[in-house]
């Protein structure tokens, strides 16, 4: 190949040439003054990008890894209301099978989630809720402000899951209630993939299950993080912690308003040129809901075979992503998270144009035009 | 500072300029076949390391996140018989405790492994065993092929930290009867920190735990692992994966016994430049056990204040390890790990014995010379 393809996939995106260079640094002791440094710039600026004053650490694993240390501290053998609405709902659900007990509030992947069925299990004694906050399997956007109302109403913790949305769309936990909130790396912050993010809420700390795992062990992170030299309890990923704190000093620069704003207007240009084209997008929203602005699902037309139409963009030097387990086939979707802007996007728009003429489909008008409009 | 310190430690290890190289690349997507690849070759060496054939996977987590999927998959629940003689045999302490029945079988750290007492252990039904091969906390090398005889013997399960001797000195998994066995990056197999490997016989996975944790599910690994394209069951950490496979392909290159006579020869030199200098090696070793050959533990001489000492040497660009915990200041360790030989080892020991003699320690001959005997 000539060379990396162009990533346009909800993860991992293009890193930007700042961040990559960081991991490339002679090995460092990370019980030093210098490792210290790095993290505490990390955890300040992902703090922003939270909308949170609580604590907040840096896992080396994925999202999953802080998806299962928020529920496996939090929510050990406790009753846990898992609302799902697409394949990161269904993965907490079975998290929260694993700690404790879990009440699947479900909805069709890409639908509004049932909040009334939620304010039930909430009634009924739920001690926490989990959320996905920007359900990329289906390119949803789900409402966690009124999740935590819910959540608070009946003095339940709120676990949100804000993997794809934070550093590229607006996150405001503490203004929501969310209590523990997670981030992964290789998203909207465009750093490379293996490290995580947790914030912890003071009511929080204060019901910290007494069965927590080793790994995982937020006491122990949050007592390594207070030590003189903040540090993490066990050895920490170093590359990627170089490399994570690059991105977040590329966020302070470009500023995070800003930055949701580019973030936004790339998601707008995708679904400007959908409408152009006549492609229909996937998720059904209401007035609760919204279309994910960092991943945009569209349906795929009917008779346009997914192998044949993502190859032919593949070929292009382009990666879109196609549909995950029972949307395979049926939908594909596009990523404009972390440091992408209109040339990616524009040619990525002008591919899928030109794989959906190639298998069959005649667009209605010229998505690549209409996205111009959006970007220009 | 003018550059990186040279770091002498039992982890993290300086990285040769191909390992670190490989991780400046742009993201690739971790389900296509380019990343099976990379997780393929890096398997292959491992294996030959950890002396197996058994199943083997890549974590993204470190050493310590390894060590609870070994206990977490195979021993929730059960009796688990620890030994210990230092720090990392303590962990494995904690982490038993987490998910099973701890039984510690302790020693003073550093002092030779009461066998016995694991014997009867096993006697009265511990259903596993945890060993820490190399003990870098006091510089032993503990017997795992007679501790692999007894849990044979005794039908229980052998877990085995191979964390600080795989890649540097012999192991032999399946000779020992070793059936879990992990390794961390960021030691003898010189790549930067953040990954781990663990190897699963099949005696083991008969007995896999219905109980397992979600992020370090084995399960899971080995399912993704046999997909057709190989791969991990959540995001990797992509640019520490592309290191590995760098560093085990140098490994390839060296030859795996040359490398290990080279360990060997390293810690050779370094126990050679203390006898000649008239230092104290640290552990009390006897038939069974050994000094170890990754990292050399010494007496901090009476009346040489540690941070003086190490002060001086780090003056000159090097950082060796003090003790830890109850240790601190009364012993000092020399990492010979990795990409380390003669030109790092003789820059050391020079320093050492310049800081010994700055702090009032008179040497009773000369430490370099002794080492260059050995090296040259």
């Amino acid at each position: 190949m000539e060379k990396e393809p162009l990533l346009m996939l909800p993860g991992p995106v293009p890193m930007p040439e700042r961040v990559r260079m960081a991991m490339m640094r002679q090995a460092i002791n990370h019980r030093g003054a210098e490792f210290g440094a790095v993290y505490a710039d990390c955890v300040r600026v992902l703090k922003e990008a939270f909308g949170t004053t609580n604590e907040l650490f840096v896992i080396s694993g994925s999202g999953t890894a802080a998806m299962e240390a928020a529920v496996a501290n939090f929510g050990s053998g406790r009753t846990i209301a898992s609302l799902e609405n697409g394949k990161f709902g269904e993965r907490m659900v079975k998290i929260a099978q694993r700690h404790g007990t879990a009440r699947k509030v479900s909805s069709e992947w890409g639908t509004p989630l049932d909040l009334a069925a939620l304010e039930a299990e909430l009634a009924e004694g739920a001690e926490m809720v989990t959320l996905v906050h920007n359900e990329t399997s289906a390119g949803i956007k789900n409402p966690a402000e009124k999740v935590g109302r819910l959540a608070r109403k009946y003095d339940a913790l709120f676990v949100m899951d804000g993997i794809t949305s934070i550093g590229g769309d607006e996150v405001q936990a503490d203004a929501w209630g969310a209590d523990i909130v997670v981030v992964g790396s290789q998203k909207c912050l465009a750093a490379p993939a293996g490290l995580s993010a947790i914030s912890v809420s003071g009511r929080a700390w204060e019901r910290l299950s007494e069965k927590r795992p080793y790994y995982l062990d937020l006491a122990a992170y949050r007592k390594s993080a207070a030590a003189k030299i903040m540090e993490t309890p066990y050895t920490p990923a170093v590359p990627l912690f170089l490399a994570l704190r690059e991105a977040c000093l590329l966020i302070e620069e470009e500023g995070l308003p800003a930055r949701i704003a580019r973030h936004r207007r790339n998601a707008e240009a995708v679904r400007a040129a959908a409408a152009a084209m006549g492609v229909r997008l996937y998720p059904e929203i209401d007035a609760d809901h919204a279309y994910s602005n960092t991943v945009t699902a569209a349906a795929l037309p009917p008779g346009v075979p997914d192998s044949d139409f993502r190859g032919a963009i593949r070929k292009m030097g382009i990666e879109i992503a196609g549909g995950q387990d029972h949307l395979k086939g049926k939908i594909f979707r596009i990523g404009t998270m972390g440091a992408t802007g209109a040339p990616e996007i524009l040619a990525t728009l002008a591919a899928v144009q030109h794989a959906l003429v190639r298998n069959g489909f005649h667009p209605a008008g010229d998505g690549v035009a209409a996205a111009c409009e959006v970007l220009g």
